[in-house]
């Protein structure tokens, strides 16, 4: 597997001296020609080529798309957007807040800042159902700034949405107005700097509304890392990582966003605030963890310190097939547990998903055909590897020449104590080189008239196999129920030792003019289950919108009317992101 | 040095067969004999000749103790004791809810449950001032029978002083009333068996008032550790270290008591809270860190569930003498940014508290006088080592024997690189051996005269060592303004990548009458010193009573009035230990 153009950038490979940021400048690069129907910007990153190959599996699965399904990505000219609910002399006032003016009313801006990447988001623009806007999209370019809007929007009731990279999967910006009159869409993107690198302490400041390049772009010529690589990552920035609890692909080593922070800055409608968690320390309650993971709805992260890495010298890839699935998770808790050389990526897809990714790859890079034209059968017969049920681990070691040697010897010998067989480097390096692609193959298959969700849970690992056998018999259960074929696929990741995350692709044939029907029957069947099992609501998307029915009972009432004191505290007109996070009001 | 009678017990060997728990009898061992006026229990760990020694080295720094200073511990006899504000039907109603009638107004029960371990309580217990004591001692024996004595408080006007082991050396379990009529006590007592350990997910339960050693009998025979050793292990519990955010002596390896923590159940005015955080999560803001910390002015911590380590095979200690205090902290920085072998003990002292190390011990076991004597003279001059500036480091490896090796390796490279000079497992050792003893110590120089103080804080590295002249500068500055002597002394330990904690040692002679403001001198001067430069303003032993003055200014008014509105949500009446943590109500 490789990627198509453009290569995303290698970002674990020294990009060369970065240019010192322009203080005061503080726009960051924007991505290029956003693909405000889709993911990311430019060109689709598969070939055509390979999106058949995927599709060719895709049809033996599901059959073919239905009659009338997807079709061409809409036009902007084909959309009738509302019009803005804020008045010209309103405007005027708020964009007088802002020394470089940036604030604007007009359609387009508003309908760039007004959906997230979730596949309903998606398949809605697609359908042109534009039936909520923002009324308005400004951009501050410092704190102050950030200030004065939000006493605006308190004086003239508008519910305000903070903007990072806009890539929520759970409806995290929507413009949701609340009680209020109108929506304000607070973007970050004029408060997008690298402030200060404390080498000695190995502590990074930046302005929020950074992007995930733009900070390794500052760090790696440094000598450090954050080491957070979310697929989102070149889309989505520091403020939304903090916002919604992020864990990038790399957290077994780096943990997640949570365990990066130190220190922040705040905007709350009462004031700045300011925390700082350098070290340990014992001085009384921590609300650092509130306002992470707050998604907009108690305060505005404008600057975070973080925790940062020296680079490690050495990164190696290890793959392997398993017999099965239950080989496979031991096979990955054995590994994440080991104490001294744990992956900083570990991945185990379920059989589906190890058939998908065998399969789904064009002949000349294929793993899957090498498998079936030479070496595979007589390999998977000496190992009595079962293709109907075998597994696809894949793992990542980083650190010294010896500590890699230690981590890869250890993956090894854990593979042959669960009866696998070892495949080198390859997987893993062509999931790497593809690691930010992947939504764009979800963009393509909308058009193709195939419907793509994922969702994730995690939990210990004593409930991870039970977890998953429930979540996977609700998802087949509500699409038999819905007379719909569904590939059901899931793979393990984010291990630690405690537990793993569970990350599900859905694949499903648009049934015209039942889209959101099928989504709302695979997303409350799956929803349903992991809270009914102890799962967790949701590992590293949020919130947001789309999980809040199920958020009274998978936090506890006495849980989420604690959150609503504070949020009553910071935010007591309740301008800042309704509808978001907190249960419906009681 | 090695530690007197009794031996503490070695928890890092395995202590054999753990007898399992028996369920429902949830009575915890009681340490024997209890030192009401002082630590622990039993006889001082400290021999004659040992304390002789330190008093040797006080009377040369500081001058002999002043007359009519010190005297041996008090009797209980002497004491006069306030009545119960309870009355008779009132503690017959309260008993009435307890299962095994486990209440008590008698005097002694209730001295010995209203005075926390801090110097002042101490010195106050031995000059007899009982200025307040709590009303009534309760030992609930199950989570219903906490919940029904907190809403027995609520109906009956009491303020609640949760109990753990009373090691609390800021005032945390003072008997506050706060606006209350009488003051409860709250003991976890019957509170304190381990649970289950689910070995898979390296998870552990345990009712919250088991004591440091009982945790780790249950947990070692079945290969496991919790890897969590404060000084006051042996007679703290683990609900106390929830509640304070505490940090062990090996920290830099297990983390400290917050990162360990995956779930619990704590009892509140509204009602019992369950929170679960096996793994990372994105489902909104996690409220756990603000109920670590909190000091029971939230809710009582009843049961956790803690993540375990399997124990690490190997363990070796090493020493070195750095050549002052400047490259010592350099050498800790080194040593503890080692990504891949950082130590779990590293301590690190200043040169007074070397001095104090190296010449406080008695003849036949010091290394002082091997130094002296034989063999360090030579060695010092061979290293240009300034007896006069030179600081003791010492350090503890973990893990398997070629991690231990490397680590070992690592930490003598380093202090060749910092001029040092190794001095082999000895020191280590001998600290491991005497790391809960010391504040025997301190009861032993309370009764010759000396007063004993000790405070720490934590900062970034970048910090550390500006933040510590201050503090010494202004402890300093607060003895000679006070006219008396001082000797003033510090080590570094705690250690994390990006900073440190910093924990200072007083001694002073008790000037008969004006003890207390002696205390409140050094106090307030180390505390200002600590929070104008930004230290945190506890390192692991909470706000309670003794930080809350300064705790506004530390944490700042947007965070305390956060807190506030928590503490009206989850106690509207106020009634858990009031006079703690927060800030007085503005």
């Amino acid at each position: 597997v490789v990627s198509e153009s453009p290569t995303p950038p290698n970002f674990t490979r020294a990009p060369g001296p970065a240019p010192e940021p322009e203080k005061g400048q503080g726009r960051r690069e924007a991505p290029s020609l956003p693909r405000w129907w889709g993911w990311g910007s430019g060109e689709s990153r598969y070939s055509r080529e390979r999106v058949q190959k995927i599709l060719d599996f895709l049809r033996f699965r599901l059959g073919g798309p239905r009659e009338g399904a997807g079709g061409p990505p809409p036009e902007l000219h084909d959309l009738s957007l509302p019009p803005s609910r804020l008045s010209r002399p309103e405007f005027q006032r708020l964009r007088d807040l802002l020394s470089l003016g940036t604030a604007s009313m007009e359609g387009e801006e508003r309908l760039l800042h007004s959906f997230g990447k979730s596949s309903m988001d998606l398949l809605r623009l697609r359908h042109a159902q534009i039936s909520k806007l923002t009324d308005v999209v400004v951009h501050p370019a410092s704190v102050e700034e950030v200030q004065a809007v939000l006493a605006f929007a308190e004086d003239h009731d508008l519910a305000v949405v903070p903007w990072g990279g806009g890539t929520s999967v759970v409806g995290g910006v929507d413009p949701e107005e609340g009680s209020h009159r109108a929506v304000l869409t607070l973007s970050l993107a004029r408060l997008a700097e690298p402030l200060s690198l404390d080498a000695t302490s190995r502590l990074a400041r930046f302005q929020c509304g950074i992007y995930g390049p733009e900070i390794e772009r500052y760090l790696q010529p440094r000598g450090f890392t954050l080491g957070h690589f979310p697929q989102s990552f070149e889309y989505s920035t520091l403020g939304g990582w903090l916002s919604t609890r992020s864990s990038g692909q790399e957290s077994s080593r780096y943990g997640d966003i949570s365990q990066m922070v130190r220190g922040a800055k705040l905007v709350t409608p009462r004031g700045l605030l300011v925390w700082d968690r350098s070290t340990s320390e014992a001085a009384g309650p921590d609300l650092s963890e509130v306002f992470v993971g707050s998604e907009g709805t108690l305060g505005i992260f404008v600057e975070a310190t973080m925790r940062v890495h020296p680079r490690p010298p050495e990164s190696r890839w290890d793959a392997a097939l398993l017999p099965d699935w239950y080989a496979a998770l031991e096979f990955a808790r054995e590994l994440s547990q080991s104490d001294e050389t744990p992956p900083s990526v570990l991945r185990v897809s379920d059989t589906e998903e190890t058939a998908l990714t065998l399969e789904g790859r064009a002949p000349s890079e294929t793993l899957g055909s090498r498998f079936r034209d030479r070496l595979a059968p007589h390999l998977l017969d000496l190992k009595k590897l079962d293709p109907e049920a075998m597994c696809l681990a894949i793992a990542n070691f980083q650190g010294t020449a010896s500590s890699v040697d230690e981590g890869v010897r250890r993956f090894r010998q854990a593979l042959r104590s669960h009866g696998g067989l070892d495949l080198g480097r390859g997987p893993g390096e062509a999931w790497k080189n593809e690691r930010f692609a992947l939504p764009y193959l979800r963009d393509e298959l909308l058009s193709e008239g195939y419907f793509v969700e994922t969702l994730e849970t995690a939990s210990s690992w004593s409930d991870l196999g039970p977890l998953d056998q429930e979540v996977k018999t609700a998802l087949r259960d509500a699409a038999h129920r819905g007379k719909f074929p569904a590939f059901v696929a899931a793979h393990l990741s984010h291990t630690e030792t405690t537990g793993s995350g569970l990350y599900y692709t859905l694949v499903v044939p648009q049934l015209p003019g039942r889209e959101e029907e099928q989504w709302e029957a695979l997303k409350r069947a799956a929803t349903e289950a992991i809270v009914h099992h102890g799962g967790t609501l949701s590992h590293h998307h949020g919130v947001g919108r789309l999980h809040r029915p199920w958020v009274d009972q998978a936090r506890g009432q006495l849980t989420t009317r604690g959150w609503r004191s504070l949020k009553e505290f910071y935010d007591p007109k309740g301008i800042l992101n309704p509808g978001k996070v907190h249960p419906a009001s009681r």
